[in-house]
């Protein structure tokens, strides 16, 4: 029996205790709902991930897809009888309207149940997840004919679809995409150009794949600013929903990688010439929404996607970290260092202050990204479901500044974890015969995708903080002191915490100020990574304290676990954020004045 | 033109420049050899690592060694023909003496000459490596007729070598080996056991293999006291040199590795009667030195190894640096954030911020963790030729305190730049078309391998800076003072560097008395990790120093690039060290204190 890849005590907990998801149901858009439904789909999802998803997890690591003889891409078969399952489930379109056949689950009920599908096998729950974001933005800015001619089939699971931003010359530089769409005489596009890096790019799960393509019309603006967005499917769909001709979309190559290797990722061309039934030029691609707005649209995805890969990393995370709590509770290696006795019997690893140390550090990583992951949920659940307009714009704001800490701080620190978990296991965890090492490779990945590290860096410090005036970091330090407030009032080490807390929020407040005092971007941001990792480190420990707050005086292992992670974030962890502030605060030069040359 | 794996210049700084290797030439034991015969062993190392090693190194990744149908261990050609030529060059027997058909060379030099095949290929360059280390406990320890019968052979690379502590019950901890070595009439002894992690432990690549084994002679002392060491070769050799009989070691399985693949890594059954052509019962073994001292001996072996554990680690992070300087040099990608023009072209990646600081940090970590392995190597040096007794002595100290820095600093600090040369090429970092994902994997060995980063932290802070009243950390102390007092004379940024060097070395000793104040190694130890990695920084630190002022103040990029890369050490990097220092400072006992059901 393996260890679990997820622990259900703290779903409920940071979702029922903590959230207080089901108060949501009081809300007219979440009114079918309850805790029971809720825990029907955290139920069925632990079920399905565990015994369609979890099963061929190290098979699809191990027989990674591959182009068989016909030019089509091969997946082990498990991989279509899981998605089939989860599809069947309903799980593809549980967040969405009941217009479009959704159930209108709470975003953050739906992120729990998702994440067990993540921790089970990253490699095969991504397909689904793109799927869901793109029949999220048709949805949002489609025409009613592009609603109804690809959301339906997108959530029944019969289309999968695709993001297609980057292209070779073009990963983190937008602006420097050069697909061409063509406008048709029948209001169509034609597009030409190639694409790099797209998961679920090809392959023959589905019967069709949605490909949602950003391009370039010709006479449009220059950089981000002449972006639009297109519908390409791989095959076109009639007006009665059935497939047509082979559109325009050639495989190109796949991408081999160092894990998640269950995803195809591939480089795609449109419009080579490869499927010209009529001789046409170019593959038939729809316009979504207005011309030149398309990177808005993408965006919609793309915070989704971002929210989505914390959620993966964290995931993984939780794995591996229950796998070396069960390999450190049973196996049995040295002694006490107390006990001098080498006849005496070997004790368990978990008795070692180290490997407790390697545990802990876990602990206060997967299970401070998950609540902030589930946080940030919850705040796409307020920004749909609010009543008043005020608080649904409040949620937004603060979603907004939390995206690129919610998408790069488990990214960094749930890597963190499954190395550690890798550490607990000594040289078997460096073997493909447990699955830590897989965790890691997979997780890695996570650093990169849906916008670097970097990216997100300056994201935050160049956009986030800065924007409407600093609302966005005004709204997180005001929420924020009043978690302080709460937890003054506890008394104790609770009390203890919240006055850390509240020194660092005030060191994030002058360091923005400081960097942006001389209003010189590129001075500002030299050290915008650092800026990120500080500021990530300063919410988690935030959310650390809710956790606190909502586990009260409650008794019993699962509540000291909560405190001990507390207190090893707080003791060992947030002060690590006391120079990386100083060093901002100095206007460090030296990543802008090194000469290219001496490296 | 892949980019080199080493910079030469670099070497070349360090060890004539910095290190003065050449002086050693004035030693009676190393009076044959001169800057010509160094420079000689660096080229020739140089040229056999790129045309033999490098090219196989992916290769060999994607064919990792299997057992075949008649049961002999399959590896790819490549291996053995570049192994050949490694043994042909007389590099297995470089660093011994003249008598035993060595050239003397020192170890700085012969460890600087290694780093080029460890940075071209992990897995190959292990096999020789595994080899020296052997080859040098029997000729330290052996009786004339085991020096006679296995060095020669070994030192020709007709023999390759193993060390066999582990077992599957016991990996950190030796003392709960159960080989058992049962004495013959004839001295001889015959093994029954199984060890587990046998690197080189099986192989067609030599005629014979040379395992050292750890095991216990009945009736002797329990735990690590009652640990001896034998020479158990895989075919019996007779007198005058020629193969006999197989001997009764047996292969049960290789374990297949996250990375560092090309090296087979073994179980093995000693004893089991899978080879007994005569009936006897176990494996022939031949006890090395007295019995019941196995485990001093064999550390001779270890502490070199884990010196060697940090020069793998640091190749590797230096291999995956210079790769992403070559990238980050050629690939284009976005614009300076004052330039807002689509149109203008895009830049190569080193002119951003951000990609400067991972390239800039990967310089501080790789390029410190090899200046501190080579200065660990002059150390041994330095024990084996220095003229009076009391300098041998005072090095023998010093690289006994360093060892564990050595071996774990390089570990951690080298695979995190390799993760970001894997950031900085983005996608395509992430992807087996570039090596800097290999490098990652194969690294993230080195903190499990040769004593875990929890054991070296056990061994720094519960053994090393305790041992001889602590008369190691005063001469570390005494060391880096000397290096502050020359740095303070320098003035300028290098005197800031040596004040904040000053007070890091100060916490250093002030720390290391708190935590023993109490005399309670369990409270003492619950965070020895942390004081391993605060001590490490510090040691860098200093080795920076050490550098600049070996640079004085000569121009150019090279020497600017020093310049920059303490300066980043200093700033970004020393600072870290301060909430460790406050963590250990405060008895935390977070780690002691949570319960094993908390988790």
């Amino acid at each position: 029996m393996p260890a679990p890849v997820l622990s259900r005590r703290d779903l409920d907990f940071l979702l029922y205790d903590w959230l207080d998801v089901v108060s949501l149901t009081d809300r007219p858009y979440f009114a079918e709902h309850s805790r029971e439904t809720f825990d029907g789909i955290l139920d069925l999802s632990a079920d399905l991930a565990t015994k369609h998803f979890a099963t061929h997890n190290k098979k699809a690591d191990a027989n990674e897809p591959r182009i068989g003889e016909d030019g089509r891409v091969e997946i082990i078969p498990e991989v279509r009888e899981a998605l089939d399952q989860f599809a069947k489930a309903g799980l593809i379109s549980a967040s969405f309207d009941e217009s479009l056949g959704g159930m209108q689950l709470p975003v953050s009920v739906l992120r729990a149940a998702m994440a067990w599908f993540q921790a089970a096998n990253a490699g095969t729950s991504s397909y689904p997840f793109l799927t869901v974001g793109n029949a999220n933005v048709i949805a949002t800015h489609g025409t009613e004919e592009q609603v109804s001619t690809f959301v339906p089939s997108l959530l029944e699971g019969r289309f999968f679809g695709t993001m297609c931003l980057s292209e070779p010359q073009a990963g983190s530089s937008l602006a420097d995409i050069t697909t061409k769409a063509i406008p048709q005489d029948d209001g169509t596009y034609r597009l030409t150009g190639t694409k790099m890096w797209i998961s679920g790019g090809d392959h023959e799960l589905t019967e069709n794949i949605v490909h949602l393509v950003l391009a370039k019309i010709p006479g449009g603006p220059a950089g981000v600013k002449g972006i639009s967005l297109f519908i390409v499917p791989k095959f076109l769909v009639d007006a009665d929903g059935t497939l047509g001709e082979r559109n325009d979309v050639a495989l190109v190559g796949l991408n081999h990688k160092m894990g998640n290797r269950g995803t195809t990722n591939t480089l795609l061309n449109f419009g080579d010439g490869s499927f010209t039934p009529d001789g046409r030029e170019g593959a038939v691609g729809y316009l979504l929404g207005e011309a030149n707005k398309g990177l808005s649209y993408m965006f919609l995805l793309m915070n989704e996607a971002r929210i989505g890969v914390g959620f993966l990393a964290t995931s993984l995370g939780y794995a591996g970290y229950l796998q070396s709590v069960e390999y450190a509770r049973t196996r049995t290696q040295g002694r006490p260092l107390a006990d001098k006795d080498p006849s005496s019997p070997q004790v368990p690893l978990v008795e070692h202050a180290d490997v407790r140390r390697m545990l802990l550090a876990q602990k206060a990583y997967v299970e401070g990204a998950l609540a902030l992951g589930l946080y940030c949920s919850k705040l796409v659940d307020e920004e749909r479901s609010a009543a008043d307009a005020d608080a649904r714009d409040r949620a937004g704001l603060l979603l907004d500044v939390l995206t690129p800490i919610a998408k790069s701080w488990p990214s960094q620190w749930c890597l963190e974890a499954n190395s550690l978990a890798i550490q607990v296991h000594g040289g078997y965890g460096y073997t493909r015969e447990f699955d830590v090492e897989q965790f890691y490779r997979d997780n890695r990945l996570n650093q990169i995708h849906e916008g670097t590290h970097g990216i997100q860096g300056l994201d935050l410090l160049g956009r986030k903080v800065i924007m409407r005036g600093g609302a966005g970091l005004a709204l997180l330090g005001e929420t924020i002191a009043a978690t302080v407030a709460q937890a003054r009032a506890a008394g104790g080490d609770i009390a203890e915490y919240a006055q850390q807390l509240e020194a660092a929020v005030v060191r994030v407040g002058t360091t923005t100020a400081t960097l942006w005092a001389g209003r010189d971007p590129e001075l500002a941001l030299a050290n915008s990574s650092v800026y990120l990792e500080a500021v990530g480190h300063v919410v988690v420990a935030w959310i650390w304290l809710e956790q606190l707050l909502a586990a009260g005086d409650r008794e019993g292992a699962f509540f000291d676990g909560k405190r001990a992670a507390a207190q090893f974030f707080y003791r060992f962890e947030l002060p690590k954020t006391g120079p990386q502030f100083d060093l901002l605060d100095s206007l460090d030069r030296t990543t802008l004045d090194i000469s290219p040359d001496a490296f």
